[in-house]
């Protein structure tokens, strides 16, 4: 695998501040449509972010959820509910059809695509799945590095490519998830090194652990942000301080899709720390993100606060692999068809209220100019 | 129209609590299933109520949302920034599929239908269209009672059978919404009678009127209860005294559908008017409704902890006529979709951790047992 810097640092460079004349058209549209002006809330703000995004007509078809996997090396040290293996195990089941990823993509009509970023076992080569094998899992945080900074720049690397490998098959939105035994402890040391926040605030049960392995958790996170001393102002020495192999291929994903003007929904905690990661790096794609739900992990609430991100979503989820993130997608198919297919107050024959509202002439100008712009 | 409090009482009567062995049986299941216990947080509690509601296997499809109008004389005194005649002008919008509840509704697969429970306007009859046109709009409750307690039991009696023939067509799952220029205000006249707090407490700006037009608002409201001084432990006389047609038709279909073992998703503030007059008379019917979003409307927070309930969607919408409700779909979909497709770790040949899980023997028992009791 060639490693190079300057892939991530073009694909930095190339992430776009939105659209703000689409986004001023769309507004203009929503407002001329049958219902309060402002009154279907996010869904308004969504469609308009959208259009910034893909400074045109808004659009979310096709759908992919990129589930992205690794090893940790902390896991050894018993922070999680599940034993190690279990990584691959579930990678194979997402490769089957059986996991909760599975059946929400189905629902939301969604294609599930697979990166194994390093994880301890080989997993047999599948269609749906993507091997970079960054390296054999990470080292254990406790003790050392995660990975070399060059590890972490290829997993970074990698995440780019997948991003751009699904767009160029003609994915419009994309969703991030994980799995990776251990990798709640990866996510709330570098929530803590990023906020400057003590871990036991960023910290919680991950997977379901008791209140003993609880402690031993924050412990030994503490452990490896005094061992490694990630440098806060340096993402990707955080990154390969106390991150994770998966991590660093979301924190890819997001920004070779903020490249390619897709926007990316971020599902849970350990997610939100690749997007933390992400914005440290290019704050620029922090307006591709849509924060999908309110784990039920501790730290999220803290981390979507110092975001200053508010959820959609409110269902106390905490399984990762990108289940909270694809919930999310009917709410941004609602965004788009609201912008689509509702009545104008003119073409409903409806009194638009004390709000008034485009006069006809300026209501038609505005939309044939929008959908003309679609490229 | 046939007026009977007989047809109430019966319906009332006729509600069963949940039945706890689906539920438990339904537990056991999402125990088993490829995830650590729990981690799908309220999707498995949906999947588990779903069980206690169908008495057996949870089901979500089809799916009907019922938009009920009605008229408010109160809108007279301008407390809405809409014309009252938008009430019926919109209600045309619904049955031509214009509207944002119609494009939700294609978007979530949910028949629309829609009930005149007396609006302004004779509406031109239309195949989803319910006449019952209890009286032409409410008094003005700001200086007398919205309605006689005859039309409040008809408008009581016409919901339920709105119900009945919604699910004598096959749905199965209900969601409630509505229409009426003015009914913000008649719904927090209702809240503040139910519990007590100060009409300022629970009012919002509806439509989105301005400051003025608000404090009008809270001074109209609050001569509304004090004028009419309604019975806080007599829901019908509330709903007579300071309610709405389409209020007292959605009490009706909520206690219609919890009495046919149909669950209800309530909308926002208006819906949630109903949904409180409906617990009041028949406490059991709270178990079949599923509140989906947190309105913008300032009394809805206050509501919800009321009724201790946690709405799923923060979306800040406040558009009314379902919308929210039928975003809370895909939500439903999603957990019966987890319940019926995700494997179990024995099927997946995953490790279950610490937590354990069923034996392959009685998990087998569990769910065959299960799916024979689907009737």
């Amino acid at each position: 695998m060639k490693i190079s810097t300057e892939i991530i640092n073009k694909t930095v460079a190339s992430i776009q501040e939105l659209d703000t004349c689409s986004m001023e058209m769309a507004r203009q549209r929503l407002d001329s449509l049958t219902k309060p002006r402002g009154s279907l809330g996010l869904l308004e703000d969504i469609a308009v972010k959208l259009a910034g995004i893909c400074r045109g007509v808004p659009v979310s078809e096709p759908k992919t959820v990129i589930v992205l996997a690794g090893d940790h090396g902390i896991a050894g040290e018993g922070v999680s509910a599940y034993p190690q293996e279990v990584t691959c195990q579930m990678m194979r089941n997402f490769l089957s059809g059986g996991a909760a990823i599975n059946v929400l993509a189905r629902l939301t009509g969604a294609h599930v695509a697979v990166v194994d970023m390093g994880v301890l076992e080989e997993i047999e080569p599948h269609e749906n799945l993507y091997i970079y094998r960054v390296r054999k899992g990470t080292g254990n945080i406790a003790n050392g590095p995660a990975m070399t900074r060059e590890e972490a720049a290829a997993a970074l690397e990698a995440g780019i490519e997948v991003a751009g490998k699904e767009i160029k098959k003609g994915c419009s939105v994309i969703a991030v998830g994980e799995m990776g035994i251990g990798n709640t402890s990866a996510s709330s040391a570098i929530l803590s090194v990023l906020t400057g926040y003590k871990v036991e605030r960023v910290i919680g049960v991950g997977t379901g652990v008791n209140q003993e392995v609880l402690q031993k958790k924050i412990t030994l996170v503490n452990q490896a942000v005094n061992v490694n001393l990630p440098n806060p102002n340096d993402p990707i020495d955080v990154l390969s301080k106390v991150g994770g192999l998966e991590i660093g291929g979301m924190v890819g994903v997001i920004l070779g899709a903020a490249a390619a003007g897709v926007p990316v929904i971020v599902d849970g905690f350990v997610s939100g720390a690749a997007a933390m990661l992400a914005i440290e790096m290019a704050p620029l794609c922090s307006e591709y993100l849509f924060f999908s739900h309110l784990s039920a992990e501790a730290g999220h609430r803290v981390m979507l606060d110092w975001l200053k991100k508010e959820p959609f979503l409110h269902l106390n989820m905490r399984l990762g692999e990108g289940t909270g993130a694809v919930l999310a997608f009917p709410i941004i198919d609602a965004a788009v068809k609201i912008f689509q297919e509702m009545a104008t107050f003119r073409e409903a024959g409806i009194s638009s209220g004390t709000e008034g509202g485009l006069d006809p002439e300026t209501e038609a100008q505005v939309f044939n100019e929008f959908w003309k712009r679609r490229f």
